[in-house]
């Protein structure tokens, strides 16, 4: 199994969802954002969930989109709040468009994604919508706490990792999930695979913050050091406020509290000291020990071992990623 | 049966939905916006007509609620897009906070009254979440349009009528219909209470048109002639510039495209204009035969006498509204 052979299904059925929808103005921005790209890694996740569990993959494939048109929506409205200029090399809604078009669109793209979700098999309502409501829910509980996070110095791991569980981990969960839930898994199956993707989700994102001081320049992205530039508290920020003292502490909340720097300047004494405090070991170790707790979910799993090992396989693909 | 006597109820739920959540940011502006009143129309109709079907309103309570929570998050996001300072004599929540934090919230309410709706009976999730969806749809696609028309002359007014159907009448239907599958009504009924709630909410909509003109001072809770200064395209001036010709036509436009002009003395020139073209008679005439057309989908409702007046006298109560 190649999870890009269900690409072409996912494509069409996203266009298929928006052709020639109006108005026109609200609906171009949703046919723009959808068209410029993404991996489509939840809808993915769902249709490889619900195929491993030995449903049909024509089952799955709305909710499967539902998942991503409601991951688009988050992308238009934290576009805004972020006051972001461009996604995936293009102009964001709010900037090729305006403000107002990106909230009208947004908005109506997560009625639009519950109302693709509702278009399953109605017996299967009930345990679809309670993770898709749970999921909602809790992606903008992470993203108030991501914000709130922005404005305090004290925030500890525990409380970075309770935040990215719920902004990150929890829709590539659920994607899982409702895949398994269209094949109709039993529930602990269910919940099983649902327990591994929050670990992997946590993992994934553990290595985005990894990457962006410890990446490969020439693989990764994006310019490295953003995350360091801007005070982002990533899991490396916060752990070196945690384990930092004396002068170290001071020089890294001195370079906090800078109004004016040099980036690269800023960007390299930062990572000495990362370097200094075995931050970047730290991460990664944290990172493994998602990935340990993923495969112990995995190895529950009532699948045969050559479907766990496809798991796996996305699962090392997602953290060993240069990009 | 007095309407009133569901608001103890509605209240209750609507507080004990948000209660104690977190993380305080996100849920505080909800529990603000919910707090500072409103007429609770959406829920009271939901209740009224599970009631009047014979159901246990009990049962219909969160779908009732959900339809509230629904309500309140577009005034929320219509406030940032209309950039209004105030609702309900009390600062918006992105005044009050910021814009970032009234969309977010907003965004959540959203899928909170997802999962409001979601906690009916299970076996009649399917039919909830189709009109659910189909009306949180439709509204923002009124709401579209009518930012559309900002910016265009020629709206007709039936284009017009179209927008208000999404953007206000079928919310109000709605919650017929959903108080009515409560109840387990007969789909025919359920469908008749819709068109019912269909047609009040239009000439509920043409009666807030006709108010903001010809109200009483003393009664109408605004200014006098708010929609006629800003140029809002209502019934009112869509219909005067259609039937307006010559120099009254010359005259109407010339207002409309002054950018700077007394406020009294336009609200007397464009009322002169309008008494002119007979536009007040005209709008109660519309209002009107959407009444009666109400009146005929409640005379097919299988309901007794008595109940068929519970909806009458409560449609006759908005239409003959003074404020």
């Amino acid at each position: 199994m190649n999870t890009k052979d269900y690409l072409p299904l996912i494509e069409s059925t996203l266009v298929s969802i928006f052709e020639g929808k109006e108005p026109y103005n609200l609906y171009e921005p949703i046919r723009y954002v959808l068209s410029i790209g993404g991996k489509r890694l939840r809808p993915t996740f769902a249709l490889m969930a619900c195929d491993l569990f030995g449903g049909n993959v024509n089952d799955a494939v709305y909710p499967a989109c539902a998942l991503e048109v409601y991951h688009n929506f988050t992308l238009l409205h934290d576009d805004i709040m972020d006051n972001a200029d461009m996604r995936r090399g293009k102009p964001t809604v709010h900037k090729k468009w305006n403000e107002n078009t990106a909230i009208l669109s947004g908005d109506v793209m997560l009625s639009q994604a519950y109302e693709v979700m509702c278009r399953a098999e109605h017996s299967l309502l009930p345990s679809l919508l309670s993770v898709f409501n749970q999921t909602t829910i809790e992606v903008c509980e992470g993203q108030q706490y991501d914000m709130d996070f922005e404005s305090r110095n004290d925030v500890t791991a525990d409380e970075y990792i309770a935040m990215i569980r719920l902004k990150t981990a929890v829709l590539l969960a659920a994607s899982l999930k409702i895949g398994a839930i269209c094949a109709k898994a039993s529930a602990k199956d269910a919940d099983l695979i649902y327990e591994f993707g929050i670990n992997v989700g946590l993992a994934f994102q553990l290595k985005d913050d990894w990457l962006d001081v410890y990446g490969d320049v020439k693989k990764f992205g994006k310019k490295i050091g953003g995350d360091i530039c801007c005070n982002k508290k990533t899991y490396l920020l916060i752990t070196a406020l945690e384990k930092a003292s004396g002068d170290t502490k001071k020089s890294l909340t001195d370079w906090i509290s800078k109004e004016s720097f040099d980036r690269d300047e800023k960007v390299k004494a930062v990572t000495a000291i990362y370097n200094s405090l075995n931050i970047g070991k730290i991460a990664e170790e944290k990172m493994n020990s998602y990935y340990q707790k993923a495969l112990e979910s995995l190895s529950q799993l009532s699948l045969s071992a050559d479907k766990k090992e496809v798991l796996k396989s996305i699962a090392e693909s997602l953290l060993y990623r240069e990009d």
